[in-house]
């Protein structure tokens, strides 16, 4: 049995984004059971904790005996007990674990860094200053993944692991048009938005932190 | 046979950081022997090209049939066939992947955010504002590494490409003592800077942005 360990609580802006998302969608996509463990702020800095997770951060996934951090590693290690998430045949492997990569590498530093922008800074004067700057990076990266997608409906040959990562990497533009200004890969974005999966995976982020919950 | 592609020629503050630098360390390591491919900008934008690295970047690894970007990719698709890289037992493994993960998604956006902000705006009105916050989101990720790394070696029970990854992501603070100022992350990173196989990658790269060979 998975134990999934995420937030009790996190702020309005992070409600739909927390990274246990992405393991959620995961095991709802291979259809595997698990339970969620809550922790809070004492428990992320308590040096216990810190064992697990070195910077005190969500998600962890425990497998049994194994304890695994980073969404990425923790994909991975359930891609490889399930050919729903991660393909057998080694090349169509080799290049869903290249797009893993890419994902969290390539694309998301960019999105990231506008994305924090936006959440934290938008008012400041460097932000003011740098904020076209941080736009034309993450487009440019965006454009990049969108004429890749040109005639393919995930990034590799079947939906994979890495359509989980890259989809939650771009919504964290959710809010502006940036992903949307790229047909290609918007489509691509509602596609892998649409499966059942993810649908259900959100609902149960968004139920976790939903105000009645909160409060209680 | 493997076949490294990598940049013709490269401006001067990116000699010793071009990524084929942890690419080539990782097959000095294993022992294994490589050809090495050299682009310029006009391969780097032409459409064949990007359908081997959509983002026009390097490193691409060829081994044989399989293409591969991302040095997160390669270093683990190298991980998968060199013992010495990667370790076989289960739990050792899973640790290495999610350090390799780690380095790439919870340290280097961070590390990589002050050193862009050093090498390329230094003098821009933004950076002098957002300097000093990005120095210490950079630190606060070295200070975890750093407590991680108590009473260990490397960042698994040996070493791994995981810590090829991690001290490439370091040395791009190389001028400044963020690092240092963290003894157990400036012995662990001085440790690895002193293997054989990092001197030997490393004297390449040099060699092959030389003043001499760029005129040449």
């Amino acid at each position: 049995m998975y134990t999934l360990t995420t937030l009790r609580a996190v702020p309005p802006f992070a409600i739909g984004q927390v990274r246990d998302l992405r393991v959620r969608w995961a095991l709802e996509e291979a259809g595997l059971p698990y339970r969620v463990r809550l922790i809070g702020p004492d428990e992320q800095v308590a040096p216990a904790y810190r064992k697990q997770q070195p910077f005190g951060q969500v998600p962890v996934l425990n497998d049994d005996g194994a304890t695994l951090f980073e969404s990425g590693a923790i994909l991975l290690h359930l891609g490889e007990r399930s050919p729903d998430l991660l393909p057998a045949e080694a090349a169509q492997r080799a290049q869903t674990v290249t797009w893993m990569f890419a994902a969290l590498n390539s694309v998301e530093p960019h999105v990231g860094n506008l994305a924090n922008l936006i959440v934290f800074s938008a008012g400041e004067a460097w932000a003011r200053e740098r904020r076209a700057v941080l736009e034309e990076m993450a487009l440019k990266r965006l454009r990049e993944v969108d004429a890749w997608l040109a005639g393919r409906d995930y990034l590799v040959d079947r939906f994979t692991v890495a359509d989980i990562l890259m989809t939650t990497v771009l919504r964290q533009l959710d809010g502006t048009d940036l992903v949307e200004r790229c047909a290609a890969l918007g489509a691509y974005k509602a596609r892998c938005a649409a499966r059942p999966a993810f649908r259900k995976a959100l609902g149960d982020q968004m139920a976790l932190y939903s105000p009645e919950r909160q409060i209680a």
